[in-house]
């Protein structure tokens, strides 16, 4: 090996951490854990029977285009698919304003790659999906928290985040939300707010970043719409995704954006991978219309509901007064908010021992804050295993609210 | 949009043009054009019932796996099955030297991402293939190139460039060699070659890039050993993809590396898309440990070859001596060098009038060079046009000699 190999990686290597979270899930894959900690969606919402379907008459009718090359902005068909679902949605776009990526994450890096140099500010919720900060930071961002409250971003500390930099000349290159069923807090942004964060990005001169992978993914209330859809004057790029509504192990999400900003996009992807694999793109395109897409979706809403039911329900059934937690209308996340005198960390630690896996909060926060929080996805375990599991998370808590309060009773009494 | 759209995007993406091949290829995509100009594989090589069959008992057997995340580094059983192929031909590694990317052009971009900081250098052959100087340009990468001879990229060039870039103290992040038929001068480096460029690596102490997207696709002469395996110290960084021996529509890659470099370019996959689709990979590590792998890849290699004969032949018959070209062993591409005093951009315009399409060899030097130099892919266009578009070439470069020459004769009359 060459003598120096640690002294010539780049900045952008340096600035890259292996993600908290995936090494946790290396913690918590042995096989008698029962894990809320990953983001996975349940297997039995996979549409085997169809995709095998789909893929044999696409093999059958169209398997040479199917296996070659294809354009970089992505499969004509499948982008005409989606901006009609778009567009079905009320939604003002064409095909000029769609183009496809490797997963929505390939998305977010592109986005980092067009437009952070290092240094610049990108402003995102406290907490937020870490994923998307890995990527900004890895193009030397400076990640700006400003708090949710209960309808998401609070607007009035993104307007005094924005005017603050503002005096001092300065803007961010985007601010990053994920308006339903936030990742990790799973929160949902009311129509209202998404009005008032438009309203200041407009007033502050800035981009929004929407990220929205779990949109479809609604249990109860009313549909929200995409603040691209409320914006419509080019300050909004939204990301959207297969993984959550079909299928991950496809790898396909999309970019809504003014054209301008899908052409840079487009450049970047070019030397990223080329183009995102015709194969799947093709099966993909061929599903959605297919009349099973909505009926698996149903079915796959329907499952998480259930599931976050039972979760709910352990939680009120279990969890000691001095918990609280977020009750989402949808996606797969909710987050659990500890006394501040416990150590989520802790808990985690002590979890692992009762074979119950969760995700550390504290991971979400750019600033370093919550520490008393943690994340529990609803979509992987069964029903059985997830009452099994919450009730030891609950138990391992109630110890732990115990152990302090008799250390603390002795310490009053010392 | 927001006021100041054009003066926000990164330096990354200001670096970054759109490929002058990929414009190119727009103009040629014209039905009724006979196109020597991209690098695609022929249809007729794509396994598409093989595809079906295993797709079909991935779906039956392991349809819930197939659909899921997988890990960053990719699906075990395809490392492992690339590993043991390297380790039949001698090759000395294992499973933690090898990492899937998303095709080939993922593993250049990550190297990109994971050695260059702006303003390094990289050593690249005169001429080299586009994708890959475009990807390291993009992260700054001031590309420095050596020219090629009959036997590849010039030790002794190689060698003085090293030499001056250490006399100032410097020395360049890789050097990017693509040794089996190069990409775009169909060249392949003997032994000889490849063990006196590690050797000047050796003493320089700088990384190689092998870019080996060809290798397997080898018609005539005798196979040469990896520089990877000619090195054996983790000097160099070996890319190798699917898309020329099964199918690019897979867009499924790999890098056989030192895994402290596979370490840093697994966290920065992690965020560019988490993981390549588990999909395809499933397919193709079944694909490829079938019997019918190995047939279909003799089939496209017979196929080529074919191709390539008839364009050799096409040459020898319709060219004006003036015109030379090489002679691949092998893989997709060969390069067509005119007189001097033609311009490649001329006989393109004028092809493209006749229907035929190349690429202007120039796009190819990172110095600005080869002004008379063109591409011409053999593996796309079936025999009859390849006889047909060679014919149409050749007619159109006579006619500009004479033109050329006729008007010497006025001047020289003047």
């Amino acid at each position: 090996m060459i003598s120096d190999l640690n002294n010539i990686f780049s900045d952008m290597v340096n600035r890259s951490k292996r993600s908290a979270i995936r090494e946790i899930l290396k913690l918590t894959q042995q096989p008698d854990i029962i894990s809320f900690a990953g983001g996975l969606p349940a297997p039995a919402s996979f549409p085997i029977e169809d995709i095998k379907n789909i893929t044999n008459q696409i093999l059958e009718e169209d398997g040479a285009a199917a296996l070659q090359y294809d354009a970089t902005e992505g499969l004509p068909e499948l982008r005409e698919t989606l901006v009609e679902s778009y567009q079905n949605q009320g939604v003002n776009c064409d095909i000029d304003n769609l183009i496809i990526t490797t997963a929505s994450q390939q998305g977010l890096d592109l986005l980092g790659k067009v437009f952070i140099n290092p240094g610049d500010k990108v402003i995102c919720g406290l907490p937020s999906y870490l994923g998307g900060i890995s990527a900004f930071v890895s193009y030397g961002a400076e990640m700006i928290g400003v708090p949710l409250d209960n309808d998401g971003m609070s607007a009035i500390e993104l307007q005094k985040t924005l005017e603050k930099l503002s005096e001092k000349g300065e803007k961010p290159k985007f601010i990053y939300i994920i308006p339903d069923f936030q990742n990790p807090a799973g929160i949902t942004m009311p129509e209202k707010r998404r009005l008032e964060i438009i309203d200041i990005a407009h007033t502050y001169d800035v981009l929004i970043v929407e990220d929205s992978p779990y949109r479809e993914i609604r249990f109860e209330g009313k549909p929200q719409r995409l603040m691209y859809q409320l914006d419509n004057t080019g300050h909004v790029i939204t990301l959207g995704t297969f993984s959550k509504i079909v299928a991950p192990g496809f790898r396909i999400g999309w970019v809504l954006a003014h054209p301008d900003i899908n052409d840079k996009l487009v450049v970047s992807k070019q030397s990223a991978d080329l183009c995102t694999p015709t194969f799947v793109q093709k099966i993909a395109a061929k599903y959605m219309k297919s009349e099973n897409y909505e009926k698996n979706l149903n079915k796959t809403i329907e499952l998480y509901h259930k599931r976050r039911d039972v979760m709910l329900d352990g939680f009120r059934k279990h969890m000691p007064t001095e918990v609280t937690w977020t009750e989402p209308e949808g996606g797969l996340f909710l987050f659990v908010t500890l006394p501040e005198y416990l150590s989520a960390e802790d808990i985690f630690r002590k979890a692992i021992e009762k074979k119950v896996a969760v995700v550390i909060g504290n991971v979400f926060y750019c600033n370093g804050e919550g520490k008393n929080t943690m994340r529990l996805n609803f979509s992987y375990v069964n029903e059985e295993l997830n009452r099994i599991g919450i009730k030891k998370l609950s138990e391992t808590i109630k110890e732990a609210i115990a152990t302090y309060k008799s250390n603390k009773k002795e310490n009053s009494f010392a």
